[in-house]
C-alpha cells in the first residue's frame, strides 16, 4: 500500500523527522518530506547536525539514490529552506534546481543570514506557502528564542534546599539534591551548547563540567564557558579545547563571545553572583531549579539582590512545570521578557 | 444474602468506619464492627467526635435497637477499646457487660489515661488480640504521634518564593501563591485542632484564621492561638471565645498550653521568628510549605538562623511528597526526631 499524505500529514511527518535531529549545535532541528501532486511519498530527510546536508538537501539526495523523478512535485518542510551559502549550499536553490514546484514550509527562518529562501523561490516561478504548525515551532523553541533575540537561549539553573540556600556557612554545598536531580542535569547538558559557570565555582568545586548521563561520557560535550576575570590555571575544566575563558563579568558580553562560537543554548550554572547577573540583565530565558527538602537557615542564598523591593515587582515563572526526582523536585519556568 | 468477614476483612471494615470521623479533635477517629462467631455482621459503629459515644458503644447501641444478641460475639476495633470515663464511660466495660467472648483489635492505645482496656477484658475471661494493622495506625497517624510524644503533633506551614522570601523587603507579601495553594490552605486548617501565629503576623496582617474552604466558613473552627507577648487587643483573631494569648515566645511552653485544651494537631503559620524557634526547638512534625515560582532576591527568609553550619547537619525531610496547586506546588516533608 502506498502512503498519501495530505498538507497537515507531511508536516507533521516533517516535524517527527526533525526531532530526530540534535537538539544542541548552531543549526536548527529541520525535516524534510518530498511527495509528488497526489501526495505520495518520494523521499524524506532531517538534518544531523552542523557539517552534514540540511533536511531538504539530504531528501532531495535520498530521491536522486532511489530514482525518484521529483520535476514538479511538493516539498514539506519544517523550517523555511535557507538561502545562505554556509557549510552547505542554499536549500532554496537546490530545491528550485530539482524542479520542486511546490513549497511548504512551517516557520519562518529567523536566521538573518539564512532568511530570504521563500522568496527566492518564489520569484523563480515555485509555489511557495507558509502554513504555520505549533510542533514545528516547539521543536526548535529554545533556537528560535535564541535566532530572534540574537544572543544564545539562557537557563539558568541551581539545586538549592527549600530555604533557596546553594551552600552551608562554612561552604559545605554536597549534595544538596540526590542521586536522580544529578542524573537530571548530566541528562540537560547533552542538549545545550555551553555551561557558563564563574571563576569562583571553578575555584572552590574545581568541577568538570561534563556531560556524562548515567556516568557515560556523552559523544556530544558543552562548551565550557568560565566567566570573570580570576585566573583558573589548572582546573579540571581546562583539561582539553573545548573551554573558553569569557574574561568579563558582564552577562551581555559573555553571551555576545558564545553567540559568535556558535552557541545558540548556554546552561548558567552559578554560583549565585553570575545567576544574579544574569537575572538583573534579564538575560534569563528559562529557570530550573532543583529543590531539595532540606532547610539550612543560614548559608549562601541562591539569588542575591535583584533590585527588586515589594511583591508586585516580583519575577514570576511562567509556563511552570514541575517535576519529581527522588525526593527532589525540579521547578521549570519561563521568565517574561522586558 | 448475609455478610460474613475474616478477621482482615472485619478490620479493614473497622477502619473504613473510622475515617467516618472528623480529623480534628481531642479524640481518635475509631471504627467498630461485631460480628457472630461465623463472622455474621451484627452491628456497627464509629466515633463521631468528642462527646458522641465511642466507636464500641456506638455498635453496642445499634445492636441493642436492632434485636442483635451479642452475646458471645467478636469484636472488631480499629484501637484499643479505652478503659477511661471521660466524657463516656469506658468501652473495655462495656464490651464485657454485654458479653463480647473476642475482642480484636488493631493498634494499642497510647493515650496513658485511657490505656489498660485489653489488660481489663482480658481478665474478665475475654479472648483480647492485637492484630497490627497498617491503615488502622495511619487513620489516626497524626494523633497517635501526638499522643505518643504527650504534645500536639505540629505542622509548620508557610508560603514562600522559590528563594524562600515570605515578604519583599518593603514587607508586601500579598499574593506570593495563587487561589489553589490559598483554597489548599483552608482544606488544611478544617483538619486542624489550632493555628498558631505570632503577635507580629496579627500586628502585620490582622488575618482571619479561618477554614473557609470554598470560601465557606466550615463549622469547625480551629483555635487560634496567639504566640509573644505583645499586646494585639482589636485584632481580627478576637472576633469570638475561641482563640488564646499564649503569652510566651516558648514553644514548649506555647504546646504545652494548647495540649491542655485538647489540642492534638496544629498548624503553627509563622512568621519566621516562629517557625525558626519551633524548628530549632525539634518541635515540627511536618512541613507543608507552598511554594511559588518567583524570585524576589531581597526580602524576609522563611527561616532564619537554626544554628546549622554545615550541609551534613542541615534538616533533612522524609517521606516527601509534591503537589502541584495551580502554578504553585506544595513540599510536604517529616522531620526526623532527636
Amino acid at each position: 500500500m502506498e502512503e498519501t499524505l495530505d498538507q497537515k500529514a507531511a508536516l507533521d511527518r516533517a516535524v517527527a523527522l526533525a526531532a530526530l535531529g540534535p537538539e544542541f549545535g548552531p543549526n536548527p532541528r529541520v525535516g524534510a518530506v518530498i511527495t509528488d501532486p497526489s501526495g505520495r511519498v518520494l523521499a524524506e530527510g532531517f538534518h544531523r547536525g552542523a557539517g552534514t546536508p540540511h533536511a531538504e538537501a539530504a531528501a532531495l539526495a535520498r530521491a536522486l539514490t532511489s530514482g525518484m523523478n521529483v520535476d514538479g512535485a511538493t516539498a514539506y518542510v519544517s523550517l523555511e529552506p535557507c538561502n545562505h551559502t554556509g557549510r552547505t549550499g542554499p536549500c532554496s536553490q537546490a530545491l528550485v534546481d530539482a524542479g520542486i514546484a511546490r513549497v511548504v514550509y512551517a516557520v519562518a527562518d529567523p536566521d538573518p543570514r539564512a532568511v530570504g529562501g521563500a522568496q527566492y523561490m518564489a520569484a523563480r516561478g515555485v509555489d511557495v506557502v507558509h502554513a504555520p504548525h505549533a510542533q514545528a515551532e516547539a521543536v526548535n523553541r529554545k533556537w528560535l528564542i535564541a535566532m530572534r533575540q540574537g544572543r544564545p537561549y539562557v537557563i539558568a539553573k541551581w539545586a538549592q534546599t527549600l530555604d533557596g540556600k546553594i551552600s552551608a556557612s562554612d561552604g559545605t554545598s554536597f549534595w544538596i539534591t540526590g542521586r536522580e536531580a544529578r542524573e537530571h542535569v548530566h541528562q540537560l547538558r547533552v542538549r545545550v551548547d555551553a555551561i557558563l559557570v564563574g571563576t569562583g565555582t571553578v575555584l572552590v568545586d574545581d568541577p568538570e563540567l561534563s556531560a556524562r548521563p548515567e556516568s557515560v561520557l556523552e559523544p556530544h560535550q558543552p562548551l565550557r564557558a568560565i566567566m570573570g576575570t580570576r585566573s583558573t590555571a589548572g582546573a579540571r575544566v581546562w583539561r582539553d579545547e573545548n573551554a573558553v575563558a569569557l574574561g568579563t563579568h558582564d552577562p551581555e558580553a559573555a553571551l555576545a563571545t558564545l553567540w559568535e562560537r556558535e552557541v545558540r543554548t548556554v546552561i548558567v550554572e552559578g554560583g549565585a553572583a553570575i545567576h544574579t547577573a544574569f537575572l538583573v540583565a534579564g538575560l534569563v530565558d528559562e529557570l530550573n531549579v532543583y529543590v531539595a527538602p532540606v532547610l539550612l537557615g543560614t548559608g549562601t542564598q541562591a539569588v542575591a539582590d535583584l533590585g527588586i523591593r515589594t511583591m508586585a515587582d516580583a519575577l514570576r515563572g511562567q509556563d511552570t512545570s514541575l517535576q519529581t526526582l527522588g525526593v527532589d523536585c525540579l521547578v521549570t519556568a519561563h521568565l517574561p521578557k522586558g
